[in-house]
């Protein structure tokens, strides 16, 4: 017997699915118990040299023929976009009563519970490692490792680009625009950056995660996205002077029956491991009643990494490993309501930029204290340009929405420049 | 449906998978798809208070007598030790064709190969998440996350007592004999603390780590094993002036067809993901040829965690998930030549005391150089109580042989009093 791969998409990732499956062939063939092979593959372009043989692969040219093909078992879908060619392939693929593995985060936060319903409905294999965290096993460790516990929280860096960009940004006391320029030279970051640099793709992932940890329908749109466009390498610098990294982490908890799941950048405690996570690094933490804190960590992204978690569900699905995508029966994921970040305590970072004049600082603090906010620390510079001052304040633990409305408060005031920045410190 | 569990050893652990299935009942077996129901238990003291009820439970005094029970589906062998009853049960379980899930560590690094054979046999699942580094799902991320890598190297800190005595000493700046004491009163050690301490219960983890990296036959004898009894606070002080923290590591590495398997203490770089693994917490990292390195860190040990492991085993058993237990059939596993440490080459950490006279130095440096060893950093301090001087050392890259061959020669010395300590240095 062997187990017959219909790939579609053929960048990095899919190139590396051929090469791992002809490098390490016969590993892969005792540890899956029969042999895995590409047998078809579609990509836009045939002529393009990817560095390995496609020879004896058929070519096919619609992506989503694939489904049919009588020389395919298992579909591979590598195509990217929430819908279009790939969301008609994963549909026909399940329809075709074939198992499907994907990488596509953005298809799976989108229509996620659809697909999940069908390969439920069919009892086949709907496998998704690579859509999250890259090379890291963390969709099986949640689903799989932590299943005795009900889990309180997950959170993590999932955006390799952004991760990137931060990692770059404090080694080289740069600020976020002409980094970004550099990853785009260099291809770390796309043309349009956006889905990466303001969260949408960390937002993919998360609501994918609370998912499965949570037994909760997917809640993309339930996601609250904020990006790092807006930091300076003044914030950087300023956390590190207190002791933090910033990162942009997605963050799920579940509540009193509530959903909170947000992406933002936060300040993490050096000490940290998620504050250990740079560059091309990814890092989930789960945390469950019984096994407490969980950290995984590893490459996010890339050829190597993230074929590597495609095979892993291809040797899953050889070894006959059939379980409901979300862990649980559709009909049993709840669709949780939204929980608002208002009542949420803990302590924040705010920076403002001000005018350099008398009375600003009497004004800012009279804000916070109007509002019940206490400050644990706080730094004035002049900033040697524009004659401006930045103010760098951290609170003690407070409401959020007290510290929002403080925030709304400053930024009225004339003495302040531009728009103020408040991040998260993770308490946790 | 209803999986019904045989659990012999009602010890930390026990009363932990009673809690778990009690308290998350029906989380478990939503991701189960099936109750997970203990209905036979078997321990020492049937009177002792363990916190949870056993009601409706039936009491067996004869734990190796579980097998046979009409009303047992599955055993948890939870019993401890390499021989005697847990292996009885063991066997008797698999020839009773019933799944078996173990945290005995000692019985798989001596008796995993004929136990794992006996499983494959008959079809069987033999699960042991809960053997290797608690809670974390190590062996799942391994055998399965990692599943299309080759394996070039696994290492790991995998003892919750060391590692909890090496913090203390860090933290507390004491050395090892009154920190070990202190845990043996709180019951962090063990009254014959000689299998953590001396790297023995890290070694039966190592073992069964190897032959699941690297489809080797479990080698538990050529796991070269050193623990932690000769360090000082002053190796822990040094070694953090150096950028280093003191752990006690598992190191398994396949080259050229040969296993190198080794514990023992090393100096990890401060920056690294283990250097955060402190007090209980375990971490271990695995490398592969595709995926690159993968870090999973979390609770060692403990009733929770290590409950939460063997829970997860039978989630995989109640959903069918049936495997060879090291990946791939046993005739597969290679009996692997033992690799010499002769010949790897890297950094090494050399402590001596020395009587503080004229022309110590000179004789230490002339045995480094007249063995090709070359040095990085020294640093000669007195010390107050006995009038001896202790020196450091830190070595560029050089061949292991020659490092111990010059240490011996500085070790046969009149001046140096005592053995001097040689410890490695993590540099990937």
């Amino acid at each position: 017997m062997t187990l017959r791969i219909g790939l579609a998409g053929l960048g990095n990732v899919g190139a590396g699915v051929v090469k791992i499956l002809g490098q390490n062939e016969d590993l892969v063939a005792r540890r899956a118990g029969q042999p895995i092979v590409v047998t078809a593959v579609s990509a836009r372009d045939r002529n393009r040299d990817r560095g390995v043989s496609l020879g004896g692969i058929a070519w096919v040219d619609d992506a989503t023929e694939l489904a049919a093909r009588d020389d395919v078992d298992v579909v591979v879908e590598l195509i990217g976009g929430s819908d279009g060619p790939a969301l008609t392939l994963a549909r026909r693929t399940l329809a075709a009563n074939k198992p499907l593995v994907t990488a596509n985060k953005a298809m799976l936060a989108h229509h996620g519970i659809e697909l999940a319903e069908a390969a439920e409905k069919a009892g086949l294999p709907l496998k998704y490692e690579a859509a999250v965290a890259g090379g890291i096993p963390v969709i099986k460790g949640l689903a799989e490792g932590a299943a005795a516990n009900r889990i309180t929280r997950v959170y993590g860096v999932m955006n390799g680009t952004c991760n990137y960009i931060l990692s770059r940004m404090e080694a080289e006391g740069l600020d976020f625009a002409p980094v970004l320029a550099d990853a785009q030279a260099l291809g770390f970051a796309e043309a349009d950056p956006s889905f990466d640099i303001d969260g949408v793709d960390t937002a993919h992932k998360l609501s994918i995660l609370a998912a499965l940890a949570f037994g909760a329908r997917i809640d993309f749109a339930g996601v609250a996205t904020h990006g790092i466009r807006s930091l300076a390498s003044a914030d950087i610098a300023q956390a590190a002077a207190l002791g933090f990294r910033i990162k942009l982490v997605g963050l799920a908890e579940a509540e009193d029956g509530k959903l909170f799941q947000r992406v933002h950048p936060a300040l993490v405690p050096i000490d940290h491991p998620i504050a250990t996570t740079m560059g091309p690094l990814n890092a989930v933490v789960v945390e469950g009643d019984f096994v407490g804190r969980l950290f995984f960590q590893g490459r996010g992204a890339g050829e190597g990494p993230t074929a590597s978690a495609v095979v892993a569900d291809l040797v899953d699905i050889a070894r006959g490993d059939v379980r409901p995508p979300f862990t649980m029966p559709v009909a049993d994921l709840a669709a949780l309501p939204r929980a608002t970040s208002a009542d949420r305590r803990g302590r924040y970072y705010l920076r403002l930029n001000v005018a350099d004049r008398a009375g600003v600082l009497a004004e800012l603090t009279a804000a916070l204290r109007d509002c019940g906010v206490s400050i644990e620390s706080l730094v004035q510079r002049g900033t040697s340009a524009s004659g401006d001052a930045m103010v760098v304040m951290v609170t003690h633990e407070a409401r959020e929405a007290d510290v929002v409305e403080s925030l709304a408060r400053m930024a009225a005031s004339p003495s302040v420049v531009g728009a103020p920045v408040m991040m998260h410190i993770l308490g946790f």
